[in-house]
Protein backbone atom coordinates (compact mmCIF):
# COMPACT_ATOMS: atom_id res chain seq x y z
CA UNK A 1 0.00 0.00 0.00
CA UNK A 2 1.94 3.13 -1.01
CA UNK A 3 1.14 6.53 0.35
CA UNK A 4 -0.83 8.06 -2.37
CA UNK A 5 -3.34 5.12 -2.08
CA UNK A 6 -3.86 5.17 1.28
CA UNK A 7 -4.12 9.34 1.35
CA UNK A 8 -6.66 9.00 -1.05
CA UNK A 9 -8.52 6.53 1.07
CA UNK A 10 -7.95 8.89 4.32
CA UNK A 11 -9.15 12.20 2.09
CA UNK A 12 -12.20 10.48 1.35
CA UNK A 13 -13.04 9.56 5.08
CA UNK A 14 -12.12 13.37 6.22
CA UNK A 15 -14.54 14.75 3.71
CA UNK A 16 -17.30 12.69 4.83
CA UNK A 17 -16.69 13.36 8.20
CA UNK A 18 -16.27 17.15 7.17
CA UNK A 19 -19.84 17.05 5.33
CA UNK A 20 -20.97 14.70 8.00
CA UNK A 21 -20.61 16.79 10.80
CA UNK A 22 -21.33 20.13 9.08
CA UNK A 23 -24.73 18.45 8.96
CA UNK A 24 -25.25 17.63 12.50
CA UNK A 25 -25.19 13.61 12.05
CA UNK A 26 -23.94 10.85 14.18
CA UNK A 27 -22.30 8.60 12.66
CA UNK A 28 -25.04 6.33 13.51
CA UNK A 29 -27.62 8.72 11.80
CA UNK A 30 -25.80 8.65 8.54
CA UNK A 31 -25.01 5.19 8.17
CA UNK A 32 -28.67 4.28 8.65
CA UNK A 33 -29.80 7.26 5.77
CA UNK A 34 -26.91 5.71 3.64
CA UNK A 35 -28.48 2.15 4.29
CA UNK A 36 -24.42 1.34 5.57
CA UNK A 37 -23.66 0.01 8.84
CA UNK A 38 -22.00 2.30 11.78
CA UNK A 39 -18.99 0.94 12.01
CA UNK A 40 -18.19 0.46 8.19
CA UNK A 41 -18.97 4.58 8.19
CA UNK A 42 -16.52 4.74 11.18
CA UNK A 43 -13.78 3.13 8.91
CA UNK A 44 -14.53 4.93 5.92
CA UNK A 45 -13.90 8.46 7.90
CA UNK A 46 -10.84 7.25 9.43
CA UNK A 47 -9.61 5.99 5.85
CA UNK A 48 -9.55 2.46 6.71
CA UNK A 49 -11.92 1.49 3.74
CA UNK A 50 -11.28 1.15 -0.26
CA UNK A 51 -14.83 2.34 -0.85
CA UNK A 52 -16.64 1.06 -4.05
CA UNK A 53 -18.78 3.07 -6.53
CA UNK A 54 -21.84 1.88 -5.15
CA UNK A 55 -21.40 3.36 -1.74
CA UNK A 56 -19.22 6.51 -2.91
CA UNK A 57 -22.91 6.84 -5.04
CA UNK A 58 -24.96 5.84 -1.60
CA UNK A 59 -23.12 8.44 0.65
CA UNK A 60 -23.02 11.22 -2.48
CA UNK A 61 -27.26 10.58 -2.51
CA UNK A 62 -27.60 10.73 1.28
CA UNK A 63 -25.78 14.31 1.60
CA UNK A 64 -28.06 15.16 -1.82
CA UNK A 65 -24.78 16.28 -3.80
CA UNK A 66 -23.07 14.85 -7.02
CA UNK A 67 -20.14 12.35 -6.92
CA UNK A 68 -18.04 15.01 -7.95
CA UNK A 69 -18.60 17.31 -4.75
CA UNK A 70 -17.37 14.10 -2.63
CA UNK A 71 -13.73 14.78 -4.52
CA UNK A 72 -13.81 18.17 -4.56
CA UNK A 73 -11.07 19.22 -1.85
CA UNK B 1 -28.63 -4.52 -7.44
CA UNK B 2 -30.96 -2.13 -8.29
CA UNK B 3 -31.06 0.12 -11.54
CA UNK B 4 -29.55 3.50 -9.81
CA UNK B 5 -26.59 1.47 -9.09
CA UNK B 6 -26.16 -0.32 -11.91
CA UNK B 7 -26.49 3.13 -13.55
CA UNK B 8 -23.28 4.44 -11.68
CA UNK B 9 -21.07 1.92 -12.72
CA UNK B 10 -22.19 2.05 -16.41
CA UNK B 11 -21.91 6.16 -16.30
CA UNK B 12 -18.16 5.61 -15.02
CA UNK B 13 -17.31 3.12 -17.81
CA UNK B 14 -19.15 5.33 -20.13
CA UNK B 15 -16.86 8.32 -18.52
CA UNK B 16 -13.54 5.93 -18.72
CA UNK B 17 -14.26 5.15 -22.00
CA UNK B 18 -14.51 8.47 -23.58
CA UNK B 19 -11.42 9.99 -22.07
CA UNK B 20 -9.44 6.73 -23.12
CA UNK B 21 -10.70 7.22 -26.52
CA UNK B 22 -10.22 11.14 -26.72
CA UNK B 23 -6.52 10.85 -25.89
CA UNK B 24 -6.47 7.99 -28.97
CA UNK B 25 -5.45 5.05 -26.67
CA UNK B 26 -5.83 1.61 -26.75
CA UNK B 27 -7.80 -0.51 -23.76
CA UNK B 28 -3.99 -2.31 -23.49
CA UNK B 29 -2.31 0.94 -23.46
CA UNK B 30 -4.34 2.59 -20.57
CA UNK B 31 -4.60 -0.62 -18.69
CA UNK B 32 -0.60 -0.41 -18.38
CA UNK B 33 -0.04 3.13 -18.18
CA UNK B 34 -2.79 2.59 -15.11
CA UNK B 35 -0.94 -0.92 -13.59
CA UNK B 36 -4.11 -2.72 -14.23
CA UNK B 37 -5.30 -5.36 -16.40
CA UNK B 38 -6.35 -5.04 -19.55
CA UNK B 39 -9.56 -7.35 -19.27
CA UNK B 40 -10.20 -5.22 -15.70
CA UNK B 41 -10.58 -2.15 -17.82
CA UNK B 42 -12.87 -3.80 -20.58
CA UNK B 43 -14.86 -4.73 -17.76
CA UNK B 44 -14.99 -1.05 -15.92
CA UNK B 45 -15.99 0.26 -19.34
CA UNK B 46 -19.16 -2.13 -19.71
CA UNK B 47 -19.90 -1.08 -16.26
CA UNK B 48 -19.18 -4.46 -14.86
CA UNK B 49 -16.87 -3.38 -12.17
CA UNK B 50 -17.74 -1.91 -8.94
CA UNK B 51 -14.32 0.11 -9.09
CA UNK B 52 -12.60 1.10 -5.87
CA UNK B 53 -11.49 4.34 -4.62
CA UNK B 54 -7.77 3.21 -5.15
CA UNK B 55 -8.49 2.04 -9.11
CA UNK B 56 -10.76 5.37 -9.07
CA UNK B 57 -7.56 7.28 -8.08
CA UNK B 58 -5.00 5.21 -10.23
CA UNK B 59 -7.48 6.06 -13.32
CA UNK B 60 -7.64 9.74 -12.59
CA UNK B 61 -4.22 10.20 -12.17
CA UNK B 62 -3.23 8.38 -15.81
CA UNK B 63 -5.37 10.76 -16.97
CA UNK B 64 -3.75 13.66 -14.87
CA UNK B 65 -6.83 14.46 -14.03
CA UNK B 66 -8.17 15.05 -10.27
CA UNK B 67 -10.95 12.53 -9.48
CA UNK B 68 -13.97 14.69 -9.17
CA UNK B 69 -13.37 15.31 -13.42
CA UNK B 70 -14.12 11.92 -13.68
CA UNK B 71 -17.22 12.08 -11.98
CA UNK B 72 -18.07 14.96 -14.02
CA UNK B 73 -21.25 14.08 -16.51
Amino acid sequence: MNAVENNIKKKFGARVRTLRTEKGWSQEDFAFECGLHRTYIGAVERGERNVSLENIKKIADTFKIDIAELFRS
